[in-house]
């Protein structure tokens, strides 16, 4: 049974994953596939539109057969991290033949030569990096700019392209965990990773389809840009209180905790770098809850040159969760994840799960109980659902700690 | 000019409250009085119904001359704190002569007997002290029916009704701070402490007086049992979104403080004892959002004979402030008041300032930023208004940090 590899978010899943999903199958002639999708919390820095429970199931229903959860210390992480934790999950499988993801330049030829130029950053990269940085340009520009010095022929304009930097950072990813997976590519279609316009009568991005689920408040909208059982889950979550969720609903709490610790104790907080927890104190003063998007209002009086909205994002989203420096240090990450989550699976996912009770590198979790107590990131997962949930109009004791209560969706 | 000291919460501010100030203002010969107040949180661990600065102004309005605030450190205490804190504020004015209080009993002389034989506790009242604690009765009975075997003659139901109580401590903190300020009792009149129904045309208990305020939400109900003042100052807050506040408005910021505290740090909170952070952490687990009433199922979870529910409360409270143990160690409240907070005052309260400047034994606050940074207490008052305002409509960077903004109030 050949397998492949997703990496996703599915912030919802809309037709364009449709699409990619199609595609991802059809280019690496899979059989069967393995999605790791961020939990309630994601890459940039956001609380997902929906819940992981039923992101999953979304992709469930679209034809994915296991959906493994990417660990929160990972998913609302940079590039390199995000990357390297999803590549870990996907290799510790050992089922998993090939890893395919889109890119906007879809040419897997040219990234690859960057990717192994560049899987160990040496003294010389390092300098152009910092020298950059120093000069105030923001990381992801910073980044790619050394990288195009340093190897020749590469396009700092397209490298910066959200999905072109994954794409590099899976690869050195899978260079790095010495990792069989063969990687593919395929061309993003359409609609930008944020573009905001609708462009076509089918395909939006998720960040289009998210503006208008807040914006115009009609989940019905969005029903010709994502597949039928994506409306249905979404009603269902909305119905429940549970959806859609984004960071306004967490202003007190974040605030609270802003309060609550001194510049010293903020600057304990993973990604509160380089002052920043004065710059914090600073705009918390001028902050006032009068507005509609309060967390919005603060990252404004946040924002500088240097730092972009989703590093100051991510940097709050860790301050709300009490994510510290220590308890996720590069030598914590650098070991990949120490778990496979089971989120849910199918028919073909529960023989991948056969297969994988023997070719798994670490254990697989489908009862969080068996290693509670035992796993510090599994802890946070835990903890994540809770904060998310402080979310939602109403939750319930089950779904404050549902991570307790909820087996593997199976379909 | 003789001044009177009161000690109160004004929550809100009555007729019952306007009919005590008279009494003492006569009963005390008084031309002036000062009034030392509970800031936002009171000594039931509760928000109070309206801001310190809405309720000193009710009391500047009903006449009184100086309001002080009693720093949060001592006002959300029992008894023997708050009464201390309290007491030692009056004290360090200089320039008060008699402190008067009600009590259900309005005798003083019982009282002064009691007081006299308990201003230093031996350690045969503590062990009959513990001796009740042991056998699980809630502190207050067990310090009521130990003070009853220790001193003769007296009757522990009529001491542990709550002004006794508070009358008592209040005794006993003016011979532990040799005090020359002479206390007087007057009986309290219709309506006891937490009576909530309405039992005269014109007195109500404050209690009722809120269960009005929140329950049938019509504040025009409850204008039959407080003065215009406070009427008029009430339906100002109401309508700034500012009033009347409950622990309701604290659910998702106390339910974030409790999430990310394992029970080794719960413990580290002030009133966390007993292992209590444990019957905390399994209450949580139980707990729902979906209630009116959220804080008050928790305190549900957590009741048991041995705690009073205001002992909850206050513990609740001071995991919701983020105040430790270690701040509020004795050695630091035996201190008394390091300093006077000037809320308000009118005419004669500036001629008693004006006395207060040599006669005070502490510094006297009217701007925050004469003495922040260096008085950790002070601190604690101005970190106590962010929280409180976190439970506003949508509180601005003003109401925020209020009391950096906020000259006294001069009537």
């Amino acid at each position: 049974m050949k397998t492949v590899g997703l990496i996703v978010e599915y912030n919802p899943l809309h037709n364009g994953h449709y699409y990619h999903f199609q595609q991802s199958k059809k280019s690496c002639e899979a059989d069967a596939a393995i999605a790791v999708m961020s939990g309630h919390f994601l890459q940039r820095g956001e609380p997902a539109v929906a819940g992981k429970w039923a992101r999953a199931e979304m992709a469930l229903r679209m034809g994915v057969d296991l959906v493994i959860e990417l660990p929160v210390a990972y998913s609302a992480q940079p590039a390199e991290w995000f990357a390297f934790g999803a590549v870990s999950a996907l290799a510790a499988t050992g089922v998993v033949d090939t890893l395919c993801f889109g890119s906007e330049i879809g040419d897997i030829g040219w990234l690859q030569a960057v990717a192994d130029a560049m899987h160990q950053e040496t003294e010389a990269f390092q300098s152009l990096l910092q020298q950059q940085l120093k000069a105030g340009v923001p990381y992801p520009a910073a980044y790619g700019s050394a990288v195009a010095r340093y190897v020749k022929g590469t396009d700092p304009a397209e490298l910066a392209q959200p999905n072109n930097t994954l794409g590099l950072h899976y690869l050195i990813a899978l260079r790095r965990l010495r990792s069989p997976i063969q990687p593919v590519s395929v061309a993003r279609q359409k609609a930008g990773y944020n573009q905001v316009d609708i462009t076509d009568n089918a395909i939006a991005s998720a960040t289009a389809v998210r503006r208008i689920m807040f914006e115009q408040g009609a989940l019905a909208e969005i029903a010709p840009y994502v597949p039928e059982a994506t409306m249905a889950i979404l009603a269902r979550e909305q119905a429940a209180g549970r959806s859609p969720i984004s960071w306004d609903r967490y202003t007190k709490p974040l605030l609270l905790q802003l309060l609550h610790h001194g510049s010293a104790e903020l600057a304990a907080f993973h990604e509160v770098s380089e002052g920043l927890e004065h710059r914090i104190k600073q705009a918390v003063s001028g902050l006032s809850l009068g507005g509609e998007h309060v967390i919005n209002d603060l990252i404004d009086l946040l924002k500088t040159k240097r730092y972009t909205r989703t590093k100051l994002q991510r940097m709050l989203l860790r301050i709300l969760l009490n994510h510290t420096k220590e308890q996720l240090r590069p030598a914590v990450l650098a070991e990949g994840v120490p778990y496979l989550r089971v989120l849910g699976f199918s028919d073909k996912g529960r023989a991948l799960l056969k297969r994988m009770k023997t070719a798994a590198k670490v254990p697989i979790v489908t009862k969080v109980t068996s290693m509670t107590g035992t796993c510090p990131l599994l802890q946070m997962d835990i903890q994540a659902t809770s904060v998310y949930a402080l979310g939602f109009e109403a939750a319930s004791e089950r779904e404050l700690f549902r991570d307790y209560y909820e087996p593997p969706i199976r379909l």
